[in-house]
């Protein structure tokens, strides 16, 4: 059935995504030939599901240093899984194609815990990152076999785990004349530079710190939960960023981590959000909004400087990801880096809201064709692995 | 490279199973041909890895009700799924096989939560059973491709995700000329009934109730954690049995629950166990012991009058799992049931303590092939599904 599955020239494939911020869930669908090298694709869809307060709080409770339970996440697991098949559905209907015509779908599932540095337990070395969303559930539900639980084989091959991404920035922008950074304003940030005639290996990439969590965490706060993101950047604008508090933010460690490097909600999560409201009761609600998007802007601007722009010549940057839409961001990100030519991934084809969900469609086939996914200079892996596990479809 | 492996005459195949025990690991090493009704196979080779204390500790924190937290289990996933792998590199290892001939893991993990009584949370009715150890590790240390996750598919097929086994049973023990019971007597007993010359659809399969759960936390309490079974029975042997309370745990609500059901350590572990011992304090160690060793026994012997026997004829039990090696139990299970012929699988060329590990193998090869792996008059599926995810092995 993979087999037969792999071999079908032209695919429909779903690719799902439930990222840091625990709003909402994409589900993105493309029309893919090929893979690899010879991969040609084309966006069709995007739609995005969001979670009831309710669900949003019981991933971010699993979220949380120290938080969840075993049942929860048990729980937890299967009730996402049932929210992502009906992601898929939706997209399939948005997109006026039966859900039966998909060949596969790629669920990155909803990271709650990230723990991409090792720890020894009885003598053993572990590093770990949990995704849920059951793909068992996904499989059943709409019938099309799903790839799923992609970033433990990275992590079992002594890498990060993260960011996986930079792999596929690789098949869809790479180009002969222009060097190119590829940049994911999600919940975190993540960066994929990628110099021009590069082969895969000559690749690098990493998180580069916070994208938009630690601004929502803000938003969300100022608004009792009314609100959970600064659309399109208005709150910032509204307010006056504190260089003194953007100055101790851009003193975070994980800043001046070499790369390969990955983070997640451990570092710039609730804790972190609670200790700059603790600390800094003095400053308006819109003038920590407005100084958080200073620091997502100069904390990328800063990666690229330090690790990446001594390197090679790189000419563009290709922005997607919710920040994206974040007017002011934008510009803060365009002054913090006049050198290059900024502009959103729409521009390519690919909605920037799209990015991510897309990105495990195509992981999810280069898996199907047992293909490896991971960039080994961008996650630290000690070689390129297949990444995932296959959950067969409907029985036909 | 999954169709190459399916399309292989005969395979070496390991299972590998962590028990609700929480003791160790089995790893179980067969030959096999062919799939589902032309399926041939031959065991080699069984072995026990057995875990720390600080190991069985961390895994029973995670099944405890309310116990675990997300990280503790993102990490304990990985640590067993390093611990599997040992295991298999172990088995092949004194069977003299180089582990690069092995051709495929089937792993069911360790469970922490098994949870199929549906709750409704946003709406949706959610069950599920949660079973740690990465095989995304396994795949990684051994190269070996590994399918793993079997219960999840069942339970989102309205399943209770359990007993698995009873496929496996109908598969190794069905019989022209004799009904069949094959009894499993692991953490929990369970039971699949295979009438004579029986197609799948009328076997019935489910778990009876606590098999050494009871028995193995007494002896753990009594022994202050120095030992964790009561080894052929001795300490159950030197007890009397207490008509009193086994009559009470007899009355167990889980015993009168029509099949198809399953249990786990919600019902019969630490909480169940901590109630005895609260309420019985005048007992002996060796006397609740005893009893819960006559409960084990008459619970099987209940759920057999009660759901089994009356339907159809039965002339054998095939007693397989760790309880096969306790005597006192083998003695109060024949007097229990007298009219059935009580053998251990060992007879039938299984290892009683290899059986459930060996079932894994072997359904592990069916998920290979594309074969549904459950029996939905055991499990309650509204349909047969295929089981499990599939991690490809190495590149090659």
């Amino acid at each position: 059935m993979i087999e037969r599955l792999a071999s079908k020239p032209e695919k429909l494939v779903v690719g799902v995504m439930s990222g840091t911020s625990a709003d909402g869930v994409d589900a993105a669908l493309i029309q893919l030939r090929g893979s690899g090298d010879q991969l040609t694709w084309r966006f069709l869809r995007h739609e995005t599901l969001h979670y009831s307060v309710k669900v949003r709080d019981l991933i971010l409770r699993c979220c949380d240093p120290g938080g969840g339970d075993a049942a929860s996440l048990c729980r937890l697991n299967v009730l996402l899984g049932e929210l992502f098949a009906r992601a898929i559905q939706h997209v399939a209907e948005k997109a006026g194609i039966d859900a039966a015509s998909i060949d596969l779908v790629g669920s990155h599932g909803q990271t709650v815990q990230h723990l991409p540095v090792p720890v020894t337990i009885t003598g053993i070395p572990v590093r770990g990152s949990l995704q849920v969303g059951e793909p068992a559930v996904i499989a059943e539900r709409t019938g099309i076999t799903t790839v799923a639980n992609f970033r433990a084989r990275d992590l079992a091959a002594g890498g990060q785990g993260s960011p996986l991404v930079s792999f596929v920035d690789f098949l869809l922008f790479r180009n002969r004349s222009r060097g190119r950074l590829v940049l994911n304003i999600g919940g975190v940030a993540s960066l994929t530079a990628i110099p021009a005639s590069a082969p895969a290996d000559r690749v690098i990439g990493f998180d580069t710190g916070p994208g938009n969590m630690v601004i929502d965490g803000l938003v969300s706060h100022m608004t009792g939960g009314r609100e959970s993101l600064d659309l399109g950047g208005r709150y910032a604008r509204g307010g006056r960023a504190s260089d003194d508090l953007l100055a101790r933010l851009l003193d975070h460690p994980y800043l001046l981590l070499p790369p390969p490097k990955s983070c997640g909600r451990q570092e710039f999560g609730r804790p972190f959000l609670d200790s700059i409201l603790k600390e800094n009761g003095t400053l308006q609600p819109k003038d920590l909004i407005a100084t958080a998007t200073r620091f997502t802007a100069e904390s990328i601007a800063f990666a690229c400087r330090r690790y990446v722009m001594p390197h090679n010549v790189f000419e563009e940057a290709i922005v997607s990801g919710g920040g994206a839409r974040n007017a002011y961001l934008m510009e803060q990100l365009r002054a913090a880096i006049p050198e290059l030519s900024i502009k959103e991934s729409d521009e390519y084809g690919l909605p920037a809201a799209a990015k991510e969900a897309v990105a495990f469609a195509i992981l999810a086939n280069e898996t199907l064709h047992g293909h490896a996914g991971n960039l080994p200079a961008a996650t630290g892996a000690a070689h390129p692995v297949v990444l995932g596990s296959i959950v067969p479809g409907r029985l036909s």
